[in-house]
């Protein structure tokens, strides 16, 4: 048993949208096929670019930027529409796709072994209130022992209060404890004001960041496991 | 009498728009009041962030990327709205404003004084079909030799092509010209492909261009009289 504590963001993290699939509804209603893969691609190259350069934004109700930043996905993949339309499609599609959040396919894996070898596990998330409601519907709840939601708690990464609000909750200390996420400006920042180790996932590895000059980058919490079991990684 | 010829670009060069008067009278329904010279600014550096990042959106149909515009313009002013009613708000504050492009104080003034000293003046514009109409309007046709529109000769700056051909319809030459604009990467690149010197305008000096090392910039056309006098300042 250790007193070791590894605290996880939700989304990109654990969990990934649906929202190529339903980006493709759309283009095939316009008779347009595409690789699959170039839209993954323009979907992480607009998180990262909003992560950098409009913190927050992505975190406001969709009515605020959505059209925004399709016009910007959209510019990745050198098309163009009209921008009303299009994004009626695209949140009628998500309202429609259920479940529109997934865990991807190694989550529950990972989590299970991490108890298994006695961590503790946690979640600090800037979420609404669905974010309880998701883990539960994932049956993900009862892999950890303490979870902190931004709406429910009132402050936000890349706030410290968050993160000592987690400490406290957890009963853990910014020593004991490691953060995995995939917002740099978040996750990396937000955890090194409270002295945080953070593991940052970015699924094209250094693509899309390629201005961050950072040594803890994974491509996916699969990497977890075996990376905690070589000495001194982490702690 | 000169041989010299003086190539205009038309927004923002010799024409500015509306749009900071509607996009106050939305703030007047939302019952915020701001500064208009902040929402200048904000709309000065939404334009510089379009040029660098996302090259010839601004020249597409505005229900392309008004949306994403205005998700920019409202972040730099730290706001956030439904983006489907201020743009229908928006649109339909741009259809009643008439004119909605109206000439600067001085451009008049200037290109009278510039035609008085024998300057030959051209236009070579990116812009549909209304940029003719728009000269027309304004009385401003009178004052050009020539008017190269990219959608009347089917190519568009930074290409090449569009000011071969207006050297061509001109009958001048790179070094007998030069041209004026206020887009660095259409007008100064565009232009310095066929070794044209371009002035380049930003109306706050280097904000929103501070990324750019380029000796020749101006506020407006209204110091070029004054300019063209110094010797070996132009040709």
């Amino acid at each position: 048993m250790t007193n070791k504590y590894i605290w996880f963001d939700i989304g990109y993290t654990l969990l990934y949208q649906q929202r190529e699939q339903v980006y493709v509804q759309y283009l095939k209603e316009q008779k347009i096929e595409m690789p699959f893969e170039k839209i993954e691609e323009a979907y992480h190259y607009a998180d990262k670019l909003f992560m950098r350069e409009y913190p927050g934004v992505l975190g406001k109700q969709s009515s605020f930027f959505y059209h925004w930043y399709l016009g910007i996905v959209n510019h990745y993949l050198e098309l163009a529409f009209d921008l009303e339309s299009q994004n009626r499609f695209i949140q009628k599609g998500i309202q429609e796709t259920k479940p529109y959040w997934l865990p991807f396919s190694f989550t529950k894996d990972v989590l299970h072994k991490l108890r298994q070898e006695g961590y503790r596990l946690g979640i600090i998330s800037n979420w609404d209130e669905s974010g309880r409601q998701l883990l539960d519907y994932h049956n993900l709840t009862d892999y950890f022992d303490n979870i902190i939601i931004s709406c429910e708690v009132g402050v936000e990464k890349p706030s410290k209060a968050i993160f000592e609000k987690a400490f406290k909750q957890g009963n853990t200390t910014n020593e004991e404890s490691i953060y995995i996420g995939d917002n740099y400006y978040d996750d990396v920042v937000g955890g090194g004001k409270v002295g945080l180790k953070t593991y940052l996932i970015n699924r094209f590895r250094d693509q899309g960041i390629e201005e961050i000059q950072y040594p803890y980058i994974i491509e996916s919490i699969n990497e977890l496991p075996s990376l905690l079991k070589e000495e001194n990684v982490y702690f």
